[in-house]
């Protein structure tokens, strides 16, 4: 198939006869910003829609210097050798920015990359943390279409980059270090409560009992938390990335999570609100990007703004006004 | 002055006179939903909004059975006596359900309500909480021009009641009581990040040692969150409502809190964000209304829900079949 005439049908059929090569070009497509190709990539996923969803979803998020990524290097290389076929994918709203500041350089997973059985995406780079996002649900789709059974999503602390993460996965990972009480500096409030199963890395050579004393202090914390996830304890693990002490029993919790919310029905069910919640927020972009890319609202926004705080305008005076000129500006522009 | 005969001016020079009947009065006009009454309503606030802001505004939140009733008497009494003069609002966006849960019997708070510095409103029983929170504000704002320098606004954990009050007020107390760890059972995920400080309330007779042992675990707890407040370290204290027991030193953290956060500058900034970001969830408010109050919206959404859910549909092609007959029907009708 030449590279121009790749058609809807040519996307489906490569992504389910698991073509390496279609698969990344079909995750291109759903990046693309061009109406064409988003028309396209649409047309292609209803068709891969039916064929996803077999697989299991894991965010993972961590502060700078947990090691994340080394943690992903040993667990997905595990899961490859077990047989699995997994799929790394990266949600990193500064990437724009950063040029890449996760999964941008696959050399940090050297032999991930490099296994048959793991793909590895890094992050797209559009700006826009909802366009970032469902760029990564429909990438997470094309995974599974592909055969793909354990998709891991990586991210970093950055705004609303883990609810975001969370919203698209079945277990959520916070991956920390053992420190004096300020491993959590810099990640988003909350974070302990999104979070089903909360592991301090590194815990090799000296470090082992700091991390093993780290472990029973979030065990104690997580006490006074409201789990994440309805019917199961968050757990509190220690592993170490370097050695691969206890990466498999990480991977046990991810199974014992599964094998109990199928069971209790909240698996499924947490999907499908997933889903109807992910409509409603791009329903909410979608309106929020009419009204403050309109430009007589964005003409209005900064003197509306500071008439508000300085006291000469009631906030819903302020709305009431917005609101008023938006629906003329459509009118006349309709 | 005749009830028919109110007009804005009247309500002005009234609540800025502290007239009680006229500040009860202007409270129910916010609190009305006829847009006679609402477009009033503005021409009122407008007048009083520069008369405003001088207060310490604080809410209240707690699980059920903290004692949160019996804490706002007692630290209110005090303030009272003290010579401040203060309002307690409630927000409960049950209370159209419930018929008032909190503060719908002012009973509950026999001394404070007879005390003649001291101002008892309930809420307001508006179903929406978006239209719950625009009217607590508003009220919070008369309350101000009338002369109240303390704003006590009490919720109970329902929904999105805490993140609301929050984003209204300076600071947010947490009231609990001492327990076996389930102290947070039924309160909001991450409610501990947005409590400046935590009140361990009820610490009298037998009680007294178990509520200085929760108070203990959570200070460490703390040491583990993000605090709510830039430059502000969250606070674990316990005080008895019931004896007046510590109540003084709660109203000293607040007092610090305010001396310390004036002298940074992140008050005044608070302020300013508050009402900024005020703007912003009335804009979204509206903009959702419109949406999904549209009838032709509102007749499609089951159906693309459950086409979404089972697969027939993808995500992003639901949006862009509700958004295209959104914008037809708005056309159409324009």
């Amino acid at each position: 198939v030449r590279r121009k005439n790749l058609r809807v049908q040519d996307f489906v059929q490569g992504v389910l006869a698991q073509d390496r090569t279609v698969l990344g070009r079909a995750i291109t497509l759903v990046e693309s910003n061009v109406p064409a190709h988003m028309e396209r990539a649409q047309r292609m996923l209803k068709e891969l829609i039916p064929h996803t969803g077999n697989s299991v979803r894991v965010g993972i998020t961590g502060v700078p210097g947990a090691g994340k990524s080394t943690f992903i290097e040993a667990l997905g290389s595990l899961l490859c050798d077990r047989g699995h076929k997994v799929a790394v994918l990266a949600v990193d709203p500064s990437s724009s920015l950063t040029r890449g500041s996760i999964l941008g350089d696959k050399t940090r997973m050297q032999n991930l990359s490099r296994n048959k059985n793991a793909f590895i995406r890094p992050s797209p780079s559009s700006g826009v943390l909802g366009g970032v996002t469902r760029k990564s649900r429909e990438t997470m789709l094309i995974c599974e279409a592909a055969g793909f059974d354990v998709i891991l999503v990586e991210t970093v602390g950055v705004g609303q980059s883990e609810t975001e993460v969370r919203s698209m996965v079945d277990f959520f990972l916070l991956v920390l270090i053992a420190g004096a009480g300020d491993e959590l500096q810099g990640m988003k409030k909350g974070i302990m409560e999104l979070a089903d199963a909360i592991l301090i890395n590194k815990a090799d050579g000296d470090n082992k009992q700091r991390a093993e004393m780290a472990r029973s202090e979030f065990e104690r914390i997580i006490h006074y938390l409201l789990p994440a996830t309805e019917g199961w304890t968050t757990q509190a693990l220690t592993a170490s990335s370097l050695t691969g002490d206890k990466i498999p029993d990480v991977w046990q919790t991810v199974e014992d999570f599964k094998a109990n919310t199928m069971a209790s029905g909240v698996f499924q069910r947490r999907r499908n609100a997933q889903t109807v919640r992910w409509v409603h927020s791009m329903v909410d972009d979608y309106l929020r990007t009419a009204f403050y890319g309109n430009p007589t609202v964005k003409a209005m926004i900064p003197g509306i703004e500071s008439d508000v705080v300085e006291g000469n305008l009631s906030p819903t005076q302020a709305v009431q006004k917005l609101v008023q000129e938006y629906e003329n500006h459509r009118k006349a522009n309709s």
